[in-house]
């Protein structure tokens, strides 16, 4: 097969921008062994044309005017590396509008206007890749959507926010989380300005892309019940430490039958679970299906270069399945509807302090005894003048123990209302086995 | 795009190829959304028409005439999954030759014979795929091939033998090589022959396949150095464990100033590493590499159905990516050496019986040191009537440890010759961060 230049154009010019010219540069040779064609950068859309860059591109290359971009009939594939929704969303539009491949490595994007941006792919026959919008380098994208077709996936777990992993793994070796945000922030794990990590947004977003592709069904961020790790007290890391379990920042997204659950939360993770096991800053991704029991595919979830590494991945994809339509079109094939708010299902924790009075732990008891909830450990502690209880139940109804525990923070001798966090312990798969 | 039925055979029909006619049956509808096309078995050869099979195929699929298969011009795509070299290697050459696209699940037959398959193949212009012979359903082979293009991936670790990281498991909590064998003989983790998993011999044919993929340089299986775990003593897994490490069957391939070396060993592995952590019969394969760091992909490396899910995800991709010749070639384009035997360096662990005499570990530490050989840790031991000494190495050629143990067993003190264990501590990638 003769080789056949590729012109690609890039919206943004930032680490990932420049990493992904560098790349395609160094490694011409690599990709057109893959495919066949060199990939080649002619332009590149920046506000600033005579701001200072890494790797500076060749003369001409530059423009401040996306219309260089959209009219260019050479152009086949674009990588949209800008960030934000707009006018990110708009140019998006338009250059699968006008029949151009686009490559995002914008989660925010995706997961807000994926309906819109994958109709419009369809109905002009091109594809918008995006596997550099969840988890950087890690391809769980593909995997998903290309090496477990046959497998029914129905469980999602993931730590996909290496921020929140670094801050909660500095916690639990002692660190207070201011300490240990200013560590990140110096570190470069951490932006200035964190509250959309710490918040678990950027993980929700994640999720309801990962949620989407898994289950074929749209999940919109606003579908993605999330919460951050900003409420985490020293006391639930002790305890925690006690239990022999640590606290994640786990994405869940769930298939239950016939509706979708996606939620964000911290929770307990037991110590010998894949998951509590993820240093650090990287990130993992487990995959539950009929097939193949479970998948975890671990690694770097940010940086420059691995997210470049992942946009040139979906460049390649296209180029080498553009003749056949092979997985072009939107994941989200049928509507599942959302899980009833409450009735998602899992072992809780939750930390209680009471008066030290006979008849307090009875009273608590039996508030959860009558929602036909039950206890699974129990660890009680003396405190100052009172107890602290740590509560962990067996798989209960979300909204059955939240009703619980408003009937127990209205019993005279409890002092605050307890917010349960999940409890991860069991894999859930079973034995294994094969013939 | 209507849809196009493609008609499927299939070269064996024991439990992986049920397990392939039952998938493609239950899940054509997911199948015919990602590639537009309905796969449907037309003929399976076996040997025994009249045996009882699950999941029995329609009137008239099964045949004993290879000939029904290779002659049927309707038949686009067979997956092999007989195993086998002969009369396997010998029919997919046909089948190749003929202009069928092959799936193969047969890391024998991919390890030992793929440099002639692959010509044969890329000579007719069809694609032979193997994601089945290297760990089941962990999508090892297109993540290498598809999403790690531009990341020159230079190291591969793996614990791809789910059988002997089974029996490690037991023997470290205390179970006799023997009574753990036989456990993993009820449980169906281990043959009634366990030869092929206990020596190696089927980790190496799987790094075989991996590091030739990974380096794009053909590695045959006779390339391979491998060790099993049968010489494993009681006193090494307790060393072990003093150490804060664990005993893994890992195979390790690199590439070094150019030059490929993959071998098979049993290794101490620090307990904080990702590699001691993965669970019984699990498998995990971590890829390094200069764009992406580290990604582990950890999952059930064997199954019939999980096998299954991987023949299947590989004739999706055949389909998906027919009409542009995507990675259809050989993966193997260049020759690099082999490295050296001894040129490979690792930090080492050895053990040595002394007689307790003065002197003993003065002149053990002096033959060492001769050879620019530095000890990281040592312990010592009461061992009845002498001393156990226990020696972890920094990083080594292993040539001089071994020209070292020669010396060091000649001395009169010594009473047997060490045999050195790699020890896998550092993940080998430098500090984490991203702007």
């Amino acid at each position: 097969v003769a080789s056949v230049d590729v012109q690609v154009g890039l919206l943004g010019y930032g680490t990932v921008g420049a990493a992904v010219n560098r790349l395609l540069t160094e490694q011409a040779d690599d990709i057109e062994r893959a495919t066949g064609h060199r990939l080649r950068v002619v332009k590149a859309l920046v506000r600033d044309l005579d701001k200072h860059r890494d790797y500076r591109p060749a003369d001409g290359v530059l423009t401040s005017d996306f219309a260089d971009i959209r009219d260019d009939p050479s152009i086949a594939v674009v990588a949209e590396v800008m960030g934000g929704v707009e006018p990110a969303g708009g140019y998006v539009l338009e250059l699968l509008g006008g029949g151009k491949h686009v490559v995002s490595a914008n989660k925010q994007l995706v997961a807000r206007r994926g309906a819109q941006l994958f109709s419009t792919a369809s109905a002009a026959g091109v594809q918008l890749r995006f596997e550099a919008s969840v988890c950087a380098a890690i391809p769980v994208i593909k995997v998903l959507r290309e090496a477990l077709v046959v497998t029914n996936v129905h469980r999602v777990l993931g730590i996909v926010n290496g921020t929140t992993n670094f801050l909660l793994t500095e916690m639990e070796a002692g660190q207070s989380y201011d300490d240990a945000l200013a560590d990140a922030q110096a570190r470069g794990y951490a932006e200035a300005d964190p509250t959309d990590d710490v918040s678990g947004a950027d993980a929700a977003a994640k999720m309801a892309i990962l949620a989407t592709v898994a289950f074929n069904s749209r999940v919109d961020l606003a579908d993605v019940d999330y919460r951050g790790i900003q409420e985490i007290d020293p006391l639930d890391l002790a305890a925690a430490r006690e239990l022999d379990m640590v606290i994640r920042l786990v994405g869940a997204a769930r298939l239950v039958d016939g509706h979708v659950d996606v939620r964000v939360r911290p929770a307990l993770v037991d110590k010998q679970h894949p998951l509590a096991k993820v240093d650090g800053a990287f990130n993992a991704v487990m995959l539950q299906g009929d097939a193949i029991r479970e998948i975890t595919l671990e690694g770097p979830g940010a940086g420059g270069v691995e997210t470049a590494s992942a946009v040139i991945a979906d460049m390649v994809s296209v180029i080498g399945t553009m003749g056949t339509g092979f997985l072009q079109n939107d994941a989200a094939w049928r509507e599942l509807p959302p899980l009833p708010a409450g009735d998602n299902r899992s072992p809780f924790y939750f930390r209680l302090s009471v008066e030290d009075r006979p008849g307090a732990l009875a009273r608590v008891a039996e508030e959860l005894a009558e929602r036909s909830i039950s206890v699974a450990r129990l660890l009680q502690h003396q405190n100052g003048d009172g107890a602290a209880l740590h509560v962990i139940t067996h798989e209960a109804r979300a909204g059955a123990l939240d009703e619980a525990l408003d009937a127990i923070a209205g019993l005279p001798d409890v002092r605050h209302r307890p917010q349960p966090l999940p409890v991860i312990s069991e894999r859930g798969v079973v034995e294994l086995g094969w013939a």
